[in-house]
């Protein structure tokens, strides 16, 4: 069963009452961007309080500070004007259970999902696997509050990154919806 | 004026109602992921019609099929188990009106935000630039339905991609908030 018809048919309720969102400008309405984890339990419309037209919203495994984070916050800025930007990772996140040996070698061994146990993930399938996943860097995460803190770092030092802009640093809890703070990103993304 | 009392007040009130969001498993719910542009006017979870925990969604400048995008794909599949994939651009992309040439230049004159003209973005700041823009690929666009295709033709013949796996492509109507099939990214998307 494919998920195809379902999303087509709320898309097209969606489309249904779109009303003036139809006139919206191409720039943030409100001038920031979050980059966030693509973790299925966060909805950052939802967790930020934005509305379309708001802010730009960039997700990838782990809501990394990977050079197409990078990209597409310079873009974010020269061309469409952002002011202030969130860097959120999450409790419970998956990159927190494995590391790029973990993953490598699941890779090597087949391409089936891998199941998540206590000890973390392990292979359930039975070849055959690809070794292209040596090559990726897979931005796995030991601690929320450093990966964070990190990653506002490289943000901040990035050459093609203004000094008068600010960088906030949050872990997202899963458990309460609740933005939390962190403090050593604080000192680090403050704009000069 | 920050955004941030903004964002921190209306994160206060999503957790105040957070109820059994907490229960939320790590594996999408639905089994599937969304790699779609950075854009403020998109929503995916109301385009498409998802809840918490219901599918990953990845965004960059463009929606774009980067190195960044496929580890996080890859992740998806064989760590978190989704087995359909959405590449979904949309109309009036940021990513049409400049070039690899345009950004950089603009970003060698300086880090100011530039202005978009009838002639496309034009530099209104006055140095320091910097020469970085120089050595990234910015992955601009100049026909959404190519850019589809030739984004769900990197991922289906990305070796740690399953065949089994279908790919679909879609452009997003900003006008009408309405998915529009790519046929030729069907074509190529298709699970063998």
């Amino acid at each position: 069963m494919s998920v195809l018809p379902e999303v087509i048919a709320a898309n097209a309720e969606y489309a249904a009452s779109f009303g003036d969102r139809s006139e919206l400008a191409l720039p943030p309405a409100r001038g920031f961007a979050v980059l966030t984890c693509m973790d299925a339990r966060l909805d950052p419309a939802k967790y930020a309080g934005l509305s379309e037209g708001d802010a730009h919203v960039i997700r990838n495994a782990g809501g990394r500070a990977s050079d197409d984070a990078i990209r597409s916050l310079v873009i974010s800025y020269k061309l469409l004007g952002t002011k202030e930007w969130f860097v959120i990772h999450h409790s419970d996140c998956g990159m927190e259970f494995f590391t790029d040996e973990v993953i490598r070698g699941l890779l090597a061994n087949s391409l089936e999902t891998a199941a998540l146990g206590d000890q973390g993930f392990y292979d359930v399938g039975t070849g055959p696997g690809a070794r292209e996943g040596d090559y990726i860097d897979w931005l796995t995460i030991s601690d929320q509050a450093t990966s964070v803190t990190e990653d506002v770092r490289r943000i901040r030092n990035h050459p093609l990154v203004p000094a008068r802009i600010p960088i906030y640093g949050y872990i997202y809890d899963v458990k309460s919806g609740l933005l939390l703070e962190v403090p050593t990103a604080t000192e680090v993304g403050r704009a000069a």
